[in-house]
């Protein structure tokens, strides 16, 4: 119910899943007639879809203290109740971030050993999975060395469950790659990882610079969540800049119509590497439970593939 | 001499802008001989060139403690040295740029009321100038809340005579719109520059996100130098990465090629755009004298914008 939408592209991308993938089964949350006559429109999700009747919505704007406060029957709380239980493996939400990760990080609980739960994004990069994993993008504000050296841990093992990597290559986020750059918690975090390399089955690859978040030296990029929600909203924001500026070069003559039109399965292809709706969902790092936060204004495309990872990393048993 | 291809792009850039501006000429830093044959090359440069020879030269992984402590006969103390004395209106360096900025403030000093310097940088956007100034692109890894709203002072005046705007709108970059976001001394300055609005002649719109940096809703973006050192970082990683697959996709078939020669002026249009080279220069703020720090691996065309900058900022008298 909580994202920009609402329940509409939710169910579609739903649907869009439940086409091709016949083992999946939905617990959805919030309005009961709303929710009903929306599946209804999709003869996929026949009898696979268990409603939970919820009365509130946490907005956008709602702080997360308001929401564990007076959350407990809205759609967001029954949605990581029910991944509590059991009921369900992966919990998805549009909704609000801080809200969402307040919720989980209550109900839930930290996993053992975790100083600092973490929101991992997927970039996309030219390495052979199609992406890399940027951590945190954006559960908290701040982190010391420690915090950044559990970003790596859980990095490294989302990276090996969730792109297939045997030894992911970590890299710290840094304004430099010489080793007198940068704060203070960053330098004492490069001794830190490098230490914890071996147990933890990553290659330490040290610090690493923005350029590089989208590259193929590196599979993992670990960072301060204000850095990481800024790194990331930058590259969309300049990704589209380039993508209007593309079409108007198109549109701008005959010519370049024409062009347009014998390129078209080549540039519907290129549109279609650079959607930033592919690269949907935020994973959070470090509960007891697989949550991830879809876009709050994702379309039906960007709640597939927000459920696809989900399911991928519900079927890899490590994880 | 200090940038990655040493002075062939430099002289090769100066080359540029004499032909097309009689008016500018230069003093050159560096190996005497290296450097009058190089200029030789070009007639545009013939009578307009003096040649400051110096012996060393700042390597781009020298400390700026040890630029101060051994760089007196360096080619970029000369090139600050010739700033100080009046000799030069504007000082262009692609050298290493902690050795500029520390080099820079240890003779020029800082302005009055200026607490941190910063470095200035100019990003493409749909606004009517064609760019948004975002500012501190790294000069320093930190700020509080003063030197923020020092950034939006410096940076509305830059915005004033280097982008002929008459009410610059200063944008403050955080992890989100709300006022409960973000770190402690980002809400504090949030008041301060709303509060010096009125006598500095600019319009705070507030928090923005990454995503706005290429965006026509804001001038002016200040955040501190780690987070924008980042920010610019990111964006250019991910603009590279979709020119590259821009590429791949116009040559993948037959079609797709004769798209691309119907297309090639638009195409080339869009290109040129999107040059990274065209942003080029990062002009340092807050000290007694205008300073600008060219990219390291910039060609001619990267020098000559750097240069044209330089050549804009200082023809208005105000700056």
């Amino acid at each position: 119910m909580g994202g920009d939408q609402g329940p509409i592209p939710v169910v579609a991308g739903m649907a869009r899943v439940a086409k091709k993938d016949p083992d999946v089964t939905f617990v959805v949350h919030g309005n009961k007639d709303e929710l009903k006559k929306r599946i209804k429109k999709y003869k996929s999700l026949t009898d696979r879809c268990e409603i939970k009747p919820t009365t509130k919505v946490i907005s956008m704007d709602t702080k997360p203290s308001s929401a564990l406060r007076n959350g407990k029957d809205s759609s967001m709380w029954s949605t990581i109740e029910t991944l509590k239980t059991g009921l369900a493996n992966v919990a998805i939400s549009c909704g609000n971030t801080g809200a969402l990760m307040a919720t989980a990080m209550l109900n839930l609980k930290k996993a053992p050993g975790v100083t600092r739960p973490a929101i991992a994004c997927l970039c996309p990069s030219p390495n052979a999975s199609g992406f890399n994993v940027l951590l945190d993008a954006g559960a908290d504000i701040k982190a010391d060395e420690k915090d950044l050296l559990c970003y790596s841990i859980m990095g490294s093992k989302f990276a090996q469950n969730g792109l297939q990597l045997n030894k992911p290559r970590i890299g710290l986020l840094n304004v430099g790659k010489e080793s007198h750059k940068g704060r203070s918690e960053i330098k004492a975090a490069y001794d830190l990882i490098a230490e914890h390399e071996e147990p933890n089955g990553y290659e330490f690859v040290g610090f690493v610079e923005g350029t590089e978040i989208f590259s193929n030296k590196v599979d993992v990029i670990v960072t301060d969540g204000f850095t990481g929600n800024t790194a990331i909203k930058s590259s969309e924001g300049a990704a589209r800049v380039i993508r209007n500026q593309l079409r108007q070069a198109f549109a701008h003559t005959l010519f370049s119509r024409i062009g347009g039109f014998f390129a078209y399965t080549s540039l519907r292809r290129f549109f279609k590497r650079i959607d930033p709706r592919r690269a949907n969902g935020g994973v959070f790092l470090g509960l007891n439970g697989i949550v991830i936060k879809s876009h709050g204004g994702s379309d039906a495309v960007g709640i597939e593939a927000a459920i696809d990872l989900g399911v991928k990393l519900a079927r890899s048993k490590s994880f």
